[in-house]
This record gives structure tokens, C-alpha cells and sequence, in this order.
């Protein structure tokens, strides 16, 4: 007899999905309190929601290689349908058009890019930020009404949430050795979902919070599932900086390194601010 | 009496759809030979010609912001159709989803984000690379078989395309100034093939050629409309280097410079490659 076993992490519950009845591709899902950021849910709960669609897509070819989730509009509290279509399936890679509804209004648009990888010659042409040991950096973590940021354990190297003393700053950098609360393995979803725990980098230049939204999210995936595994729940070292701000919008480069110097992923992002 | 004028410059050509009657949002394009690439059309017209289908579309909501276009299949010479689709309307923003397909099949994916902008506090935090004037700089193009190289005036400061005498290189940063040839002002769909200019970097680090593709193209817009038609005919500043090559994939991030030192647009893209 098969045992269903109910997801017990938080990331779990909150990217869990059900197979809609006779609608091939479509997923039931619900936000969730833990996840919940200023409005609707945060940007990398739904990026690894839409993810895992695909994940568990009884089509899907290989490993993911890139995802671009666009914002369309606020997610409400309460349940979502996901639905994933191949677009195009070729011997090696897949593509995939994926979008999130509630009430049959789109909340998110995404792409992804599946397939398989093989050995190849490998470099990694840029370096990890200088960084102590994650066990030699304080935890320290946002204010506490922000939720879903009580999923993380993070340690800032440089670039922490602005206080009112330390005003604006020059430069937009953040880097902080940072992993699932409680600990959890690395998979493909939770490194999607680290890739938006920066917050909007305008906090930083500008020394003070203000209204601002991720409005496309990019990921391209060098990890294949061994390196992920190799992981285990150990904390990744995470940095992002922004390169223009301008007319309401500034756009995000950020890289994600394993405990052990490999580059896991790079992720791109446009925002929104109002100043 | 209205007059139709068909567009005579190569660009214009290789952009140009016709609008499908009794179909909204659909257009029909061509192929065009100056724009051929090894296989296929170049990468950079392919997506300027989604972003063209958006911005001709009758409800269409301000300038573009971001762009993103999987390359999922090879796109034969000849007839194909473009589909683009609002998914979400905003006050301010606007999401699309595109395809482009032949005989029904879908070649290629994108989505892209439009809007208003307003002014705001800017900043760019990063600086452009080092260049002489672009007058300074000799002109140098491609191989004469890649034939959409001919459609741009490029003059490399760093990183030309690689020779048997040169060989490999330890960094794969190729930075030069480019324009369309003749000459055209700058718009977006331009700007958005321009994002695709550069030559696979790992051309560059292997100092040979070897099969590659772009799978994935994201473009962030910095420049308004203002901002684009100051750079007229004038060659920008374009720099691109590659992060992390394995497993038969790497990534690419550049940008593109005016030639008064304001900051277009920043482009990232997943490429695939053999060794």
C-alpha cells in the first residue's frame, strides 16, 4: 500500500501541488502564511511554485536550465490554479509557457528552459565574493513583520538591511551566507527561491525601505542535481547587486555559491520602486 | 490618399509583419536572407521581431522594460507567424506572451513587460569599460559567410573574434563599438538585436569556433524612448563576458553604452554549446 506522506517543511507546504482531475498540466495550490511577504506571497515562493509545476509534470525532459517568472500582479491569500504547457520538446532540451491564475485572472507568467546536460569543458570565469566562514557571521534577520524571511537563516557578509544611522550607501551590494529555516537539502525549487531573498537594493543606495516589487525574475541553473545533492542543507553564499536605477525601475545581478566554491546558479531581476 | 511606404533599410525588412485580418495579434513575417545566421536567422532579429509584434499591436501600453525569448527550435527560411498575447493589463504595466511558429509549430517563446515610466531618483552603479572614441577604432567585421554580421558596423576594443594564432583566452570579454550598417537611428527593436551582437564567448576561451546557440535572451531596458532617439545613427558601446561555461551550457551578461556614456540596456542569455 502506498503511504501519501503530507510535506512537514514550510518550503513544502508552501510549493505543494495537486494534479487538478482530468485537466492534464493544471495544478491546485494555496498560498501560504509562512511565505507571506507585504503584499501577496514572496517573489521566490510563487518562482519555485511555477517551477515545480514542471518538476512534477509527468512530461517533463531533464533537469532545469533557466526560468524567467514575470510579476503580472498581486497574488491574493487563498488558492491558485498553476498550469504548465510544453511548448516545444526537442531530443535534448524542452521549453515550457507557464502561468499562474486565481479566478481565472493571471497573476504570473513564466518560461523555463528544461534538458539534459552532458560533460562538457568547464570554467567558472568569476570569482565568489570574499566571505569568513558562515559560522563566523551573526545571524541576523529582517524586521519581524516581514514573514516569509523567518524562513531564513541569514548572515550578512555585507550589504545588511539599512538602519536609520547608517543612512544611504554607495554601493548596492549585498552578500550573506544564507539557508532554509529549518535547514532543509538543496533541490531545484529552493534555489529558485533563494535567488530572490535579496531585498530591493534602492533600500540600500537610499538608506530606508520603500515601495518596491520584483517585476521579472531570471534564472540560469549551472547546478545539475549531483552538485544540488553535494549541497545537502549546508548554507549558500549569496550575493546581488544593482546596475541602473532609473525612471521607477532598477534591474538586479545576483550569483549563488555552494559551501564549496561552485557557482550554482546566476539570477537577474527587474524592479519596481517608487521613491 | 495614404500612401504605404515599404521599408528599405535591411532592418526594417527583416522586422516588418503584416497583421493577420480577422486574427488580433496576429502577424505574419519573413525570414530575410541578410539576416542569416550558421542555422537559421540571427537571434537578435528573431527577438527583435517579438518585441516588434507587441509594439505594433494595437493594445499595446507604453515602452518596453524587459524582454525575455527562448530559442526552442530552429526557424526554417521562409513564412512564420508571431502570436502576442496581453496576459495581464495594469495601470502602468502591461505583460505579454508571445510565440513564433511555423506550420503550426512552435519555434520560438518570449514574454515581455511593458509600461509608463516616471521619473524617479536614478544611479548607475556600474561603469562603462574603457574605450577609445569609436573613430579611434578600426572596423572589423565577421567571417563574410555569417551573413547578418554585415548588417553591423562593429569595431571591437576587446576581445575580436578569435584566430588560430591567438588561441584561447583567459577571460571572455569582448567589448566594441557597433551600429547598424548603413546606419539607422536607434529604436527598440534595435536596441533589442543589438543585445544579441556578441559572438558565443566560448569562441573566445577556446580561441576556435564550435557549434553554439543562444537558448534563452533576457533584455532590461534602461533607455525610454526619449533617451533612445538622443543616440541617433551613432555607434554604442556594447560589452559582454560569459560567467560560467559546464556542462554543455553557459551564460553570457552584457550591456549596452550610449555613446554619451548613458546606460541602455543590460542583457543576460543561457547558450548552449558542444565542445
Amino acid at each position: 500500500m502506498t503511504q501519501i506522506v503530507a510535506p512537514t517543511h514550510p518550503f513544502d507546504v508552501a510549493v505543494e501541488l495537486s494534479p487538478e482531475l482530468g485537466a492534464p498540466g493544471v495544478f491546485l495550490g494555496h498560498t501560504s502564511p509562512a511565505y507571506a511577504n507585504m503584499v501577496g506571497p514572496f517573489g521566490g515562493i510563487t518562482a519555485a511554485t511555477l517551477l515545480r509545476a514542471v518538476l512534477q509534470h509527468p512530461e517533463r525532459l531533464g533537469d532545469p536550465l533557466s526560468l524567467t517568472v514575470n510579476f503580472a500582479g498581486p497574488i491574493a491569500d487563498g488558492a491558485f490554479e498553476v498550469s504548465a504547457r510544453p511548448t516545444r520538446t526537442n531530443r535534448s532540451t524542452q521549453h515550457w509557457s507557464i502561468e499562474l491564475a486565481q479566478d481565472g485572472v493571471v497573476t504570473t507568467t513564466a518560461t523555463a528552459v528544461f534538458g539534459n546536460r552532458r560533460d562538457t569543458w568547464a570554467s567558472t570565469e568569476i570569482e565568489a565574493p570574499p566571505a569568513p566562514p558562515a559560522d563566523d557571521v551573526a545571524a541576523a534577520g529582517f524586521p519581524d513583520f516581514i514573514a516569509w524571511a523567518r524562513n531564513y537563516e541569514m548572515r550578512f557578509v555585507a550589504g545588511e538591511l539599512p538602519t536609520p544611522e547608517a543612512g544611504g550607501q554607495p554601493d548596492s551590494t549585498t552578500t550573506m551566507w544564507v539557508r532554509d529555516a529549518p535547514p532543509r537539502a538543496l533541490d531545484f525549487p529552493a534555489l529558485t527561491s533563494l535567488c530572490d531573498v535579496f531585498y530591493p537594493r534602492a533600500f540600500l543606495r537610499l538608506g530606508r525601505y520603500l515601495p518596491a516589487g520584483t517585476v521579472s525574475l531570471t534564472v540560469y541553473f549551472h547546478a545539475d542535481a549531483t552538485l544540488l545533492a553535494a549541497q545537502a542543507d549546508d548554507a549558500v553564499l549569496a550575493t546581488a547587486r544593482a546596475q541602473r536605477f532609473g525612471k521607477g525601475y532598477f534591474d538586479q545581478s545576483g550569483e549563488i555559491w555552494g559551501h564549496d566554491g561552485a557557482l550554482l546558479a546566476t539570477t537577474h531581476q527587474l524592479v519596481y520602486f517608487k521613491d
